[in-house]
């Protein structure tokens, strides 16, 4: 068993992780298709102690060519569930992967985009946040997919192979997916309806007040980060936010939260501080067992 | 009036003046003469992301060309009193500098050097922290310094030439100091003896029991950091490091502390993260004021 899983595409799992290694501590990181997709976002950093102006794509090789020099490895995966049993976590994540650990760090972000009405009411009937865990629940059916980010297209692709016809709903510039059975829509979606299931999707008035209703058989919210309060049944959140103490500890022995997930400011330094003071933790809370 | 008076020579310091410029915000550094000396030391910084494998020197000199870089200038003097007036902070340093701020982050560090026995009884009578604003009491007289770094030797040499006879005390190894009116020992002082002043400096015994002690009329501690609690009254501390919350803020309203004075880890990541924060809570604080 592993002694610490790592959630999380971002600089506070690799701040974790090489901590972690350091403390010659066995770990996996779950970072997701996307990973790095945040950092490399940034058009210039002024206030990352030792790296003077660089861009998002400046910082992210950094890290990619420490982490190759480290020989850490970054899986591709997405985690899709935390499970506290007793004394252990079991992680699940795309592929059907199953992973054990000791512990748990989550760096799993913030979603800048806000749930929409039914999300939350509707995931795990209808809703889902993973195109490879249950796209192949809406074979042959009819789909709506939120997509917040362009570096998530393969999900789109893979669904669009799978169901009949795909409503794409993105919310990020560029869109450069296309297909048969693919119609966009570039509106501002106001909430998903359903009775025992999720059945469809109803957009924003526009100017003359008309609103668009799509019938669904189901919904994909693709986005970078998921809700920690969905990933993970029991955890602590206020406004969004894991409730963490000094040592980046949650309400579930043995689960730490470092970055953007546990509140602001939302920074790379602090990121990194608290990736480092959770895999601290994790050591000490190792020692202890 | 500055918005904010960082003190402090290490990476918290830093961290937090590259975000305070960042938000638009006057402040000074007081980082004292051994600034980066501490970052200096260290082998090899392997858990830090974004450079790889650096060594303490070569990390020091990337944190100070960017500083540069960004015109941020660091003082030489080094605090030596923290006021909480009402609505603002003064602060003292060496050199007779009185600087006023609306808020102060505290970046002092730690010392791996513990207080010995009467060093906080005597202080402020016999016992000083600072050599350029204490050192002319003592003007041919005799005195006992205990210093625990190199880069303060300077401090030992202003001393020298005031006092009629000093006892160095040298807790680091390659001295290099000289001089007609000093004289070496080469113990571990125990403990500080005095009336209403101190007045004499006790050894450790040595193999054969015997234990020496000088009469001295002073005694000079110089140490890279000095204990938060002397600096500023009032300031609520736990077995030595400031408590504070996580937005770093302290028990004093407009006061907050970074780095390795807030606990363990002593971590760069760590300290840089607390910086960041710290920057915020202040751009925060003076928004709401």
């Amino acid at each position: 068993m592993l002694d610490c899983i790592i959630i999380g595409g971002g600089v506070a799992a690799v701040s974790a992780a090489l901590t972690l290694q350091a403390n010659g501590k066995t770990f996996e990181i779950l970072g997701g298709s996307s990973f790095g997709a945040k950092i490399k976002k940034a058009e210039m950093i002024n206030n990352y102690p030792g790296l003077c102006k660089v861009s998002g794509e400046q910082f992210f090789n950094a890290l990619k060519s420490q982490l190759d020099e480290m020989q850490i490895e970054v899986k591709p995966q997405k985690a899709t569930g935390v499970y506290a049993m007793k004394g252990k976590f079991l992680v699940t994540a795309e592929g059907d992967l199953t992973i054990e650990g000791k512990t748990v760090i989550l760096c799993t972000g913030v979603e800048s985009v806000k749930p929409i009405a039914g999300e939350e009411e509707f995931l795990g009937r209808g809703v889902s946040y993973c195109a490879t865990c249950d796209g192949m629940l809406y074979k042959d059916k009819t789909i709506a997919v939120l997509c917040t980010t362009k570096s998530l297209e393969h999900e789109i692709e893979y669904l669009a192979k799978i169901a009949k016809k795909v409503y794409l709903i993105p919310l990020y510039k560029g869109v450069e997916i296309d297909g048969e059975n693919i119609e966009k829509i570039v509106k501002m979606p106001e909430r998903i309806e359903g009775g025992l299931k999720a059945n469809a999707v109803v957009f924003k008035a526009d100017k003359n007040g008309e609103q668009r209703t799509v019938s669904v058989d189901g919904v994909f919210m693709l986005k970078e980060s998921v809700s920690p309060a969905a990933l993970c049944g029991g955890l602590q959140t206020e406004k969004g936010h894991i409730v963490v103490k000094r040592d980046q500890s949650t309400n579930l022995k043995g689960l730490f939260a470092a970055g953007d997930c546990t509140g602001k400011p939302y920074q790379y330094a602090k990121a990194i501080g608290e990736g480092n003071i959770a895999a601290h933790s994790v050591v000490e809370y190792l020692a202890g067992k």
